[in-house]
């Protein structure tokens, strides 16, 4: 038997449980937040203390922390007929159900759906479709994948290649063949007097040069999300997928819009790809899928990369992939209620008329002599801190700007979350008209404590 | 709106879902087979037939499928709480208190335990852990991972890499760096005239040569399940990890066992490691972890990795990895409970106790004229056909004949599974003595069946 350490909850946890996406330095200072239970829009932790999340978790908790309809759901499920996996040809019968729902949700008139227990694992697997696809077709060369820089589609081996943020240098990823594209964040990346058009026009061009570079024959799809989530919130510049499209349809490259964090409502709409009418190949859903009530990861394939998956499985008997837990009737009787909640009891349609409320509070932060852009779309917000306005020089790192603005959110009972040097909002898709005041209230005032003592 | 088909249960299910490890010209023969509830060691499909499920789900519904403890604590834990995630130093309780119970049950004095959705995602994790950890000890080229031949450890593109079974050429993998030494299936490889010690020695001998062929510089771990499950129930020969233990510490390579099949429980004994006396520097846990009720995985760091591990954590500021889902108190508040049901409700016991009968039952194919090996151990068993008893020489793979008995077996409403030319079984622990006999008196009419068919 172990010793374990100490009795408090952060002492047990600090002694048993190894954090990941955890700042080391913030953990060593304040230790763990140990949670025990949700109301609404906030979570409690063990000393009682109160969060209003504004991040929903992590981006998925949008019907809040205990919705009674979700639980009952659950729970009778639970009683039917919890658990079993779905090889074999074996499957349950709400997992039947589901995946109608989702191909008639979905922007395709048919196709299949393939199930997983995360985003990252229906990257990973949408990886594989394609490398056996074009295997099977006769063109094995063809596995490169393009994303874009700032891209987050997981934390697999695979999807961290995928994932153009520095810190998967930590793994000497990404592994060879993942293929960075620009980033289509014109304030960041714009010309000095470049217009927006012409920007959106540079990313084309580059994306087609690097195809051409690369040899098209060597691609197996690009990958994208709608809004970069993860790298900080960032809309692509006007006509950006206008723009891209047909140089992927002209070069017979599959786009796979990764909608694990814009589908089912962020952005108002189903989809981030509704959004921008970006008519994908194949949709990466996850997080709202479930409302954050069960882990659950799915690969929606329009009806040609359907076709062509089976036609390649057909030819080798199967498709040799997986997952034991992916696809169980108690996870799917989650989604359909969560989407029932989502869209026929109101929270798509709670989204799209605070959207302009939220987009306005947050856009007071432009006022801010450090806030370098304030952006937003839908329900998602950032506002990116800069050392100077003018040069749009970033803080020098050691300051912590944006890890001190979350810390000092978190004794003020507001969760909020730092991405690089901006700071993240993305509330839970039942937030109230008032509770999005005190949201800003709260982290104005939190801006406004931690710069005075930057000074 | 999309036009999906028609309005049976298996034509929804043929329109709109895409099955892996799925045999296709089964399911194109026989159709889908949609499930309802459960009830013990049963399912039930949409027209009411019985199924004995003598592979537990994908062996982890080890309490059967409607167990009323499990459901119980499910329920009341998602009316408290049911989703959070464990990034930012954020935790649910129970998923601490989860985290204490499993360094205790663990073979570590003390350790670190780190939550994912999957076995995979564990694997895949533990990976890049280990990646991580090496660079930061300024050894980047440290990075090759050793599994064996006919080992299982997840279909993410490296978990997939690292499963040495035919079928992932299909995918054009491994990828470079993966590399496989021997499986140590005495009956199978073992050469003519060659005592078992004298195989487990050469075993031995092997790996030491691809260490050395290798250059242990460049290797970041090995990787074992103490009995190889998806690759047809391989127990080891005998005194193999007492064999290979020694050169792996000699060379400085962890060692990982994945007990994502062989952990709490399956071999009347908590691990695998246990049963041989491996110990291990760190254990892959998942599937039984939940009883089949969550999707939930598991690395359990010993204290060296995990002391790693924090300090190229802390040198980086983060460990920048982490699944949404994983570590969600609902999730955490299962395992709990299905610990409890496994270690103090008398499951573990049941499968001590059985597993005298399960086996003499096994052995009785080995009078099979057509049986190359009966093996197991614990609650896993296997029967390997044969085309020819002396040669060992499989059936003509044409055949299908372990396929053919899967489902005619099926028809006899028996859920077995079959793997390359072997009849797998691994009973959920709550099996009775009389279920067992009815299990093998149904494959034995079966395999007569079959065979007869064959001629």
């Amino acid at each position: 038997m172990a010793d374990t350490g100490g009795n408090s909850w952060e002492e047990k946890d600090m002694a048993n449980v190894f954090h990941g996406f955890t700042d080391f330095p913030s953990l060593k200072e304040n230790g763990p937040v140990v949670l025990t239970h949700g109301e609404g829009i906030h979570v409690f932790d063990v000393h009682g203390k109160r969060y209003l999340d504004a991040n929903s978790g992590l981006w998925n908790n949008v019907a809040g922390f205990n919705h009674t309809g979700i639980v009952e759901a659950l729970c009778a499920q639970a009683q039917r007929f919890p658990g079993y996996h779905s090889f074999f040809g074996r499957i349950a019968d709400v997992t039947v159900e589901l995946s109608e729902r989702l191909i008639s949700l979905s922007p395709f008139d048919s196709g299949k759906v393939y199930y997983t227990n995360s985003g990252s694992e229906a990257n990973d697997t949408m990886v594989k479709m394609l490398w056996m696809i074009n295997r099977r077709k006769g063109m094995p060369e063809r596995r490169k994948i393009i994303t874009r820089i700032n891209a987050y589609h997981g934390v697999t081996v695979a999807t961290a290649s995928m994932t153009a943020k520095p810190y998967n240098s930590e793994f000497g990823l990404p592994l060879p063949g993942f293929l960075r594209a620009d980033c289509p964040h014109f304030w960041r990346f714009g010309l000095e007097e470049e217009t927006e058009d012409a920007f959106t026009a540079r990313m084309a061009r580059n994306l087609r040069d690097l195809i051409e570079r690369e040899g098209p024959e060597t691609i197996a799809g690009m990958f994208a999300e709608p809004v970069q989530g993860a790298g900080g919130v960032i809309p692509p510049s006007k006509g950006y997928f206008d723009a891209i499209r047909p140089i992927l349809r002209e070069y017979d490259i599959p786009l796979i819009a990764d909608e694990v964090i814009c589908g089912f409502g962020r952005m108002g709409t189903m989809w981030g790809s509704d959004y921008y009418g970006i008519e994908p190949d194949a949709i990466i859903a996850s997080k709202c899928i479930t409302a954050g009530y069960y882990p659950m990861g799915a690969v929606i394939l329009g009806a040609k990369l359907a076709a062509e998956l089976e036609e390649a499985s057909e030819a080798a008997e199967e498709f040799p992939h997986g997952f034991t837990a992916a696809g169980s009737p108690l996870g799917s009787a989650v989604a359909l209620k969560a989407l029932d909640v989502l869209e026929t009891e109101g929270l798509i349609d709670n989204v799209r008329s605070l959207t302009p409320h939220f987009l306005e509070r947050l856009s007071r932060f432009g006022d801010h002599p450090h806030t370098g852009e304030v952006r937003g779309v839908g329900f998602m917000g950032a506002i990116e801190m800069v050392a100077d306005r003018k040069t749009k020089a970033p803080f020098d790192s050691k300051l912590r700007v944006s890890e001190r603005i979350a810390n000092k959110a978190l004794e003020k009972g507001l969760i909020c979350r730092p991405l690089g040097a901006a700071v993240v909002l993305a509330p839970p898709f039942i937030i109230t008209n008032a509770e999005t005041d005190t949201m800003f209230d709260l982290l104005e005032e939190t801006v406004a404590d931690v710069f005075a003592e930057i000074g």
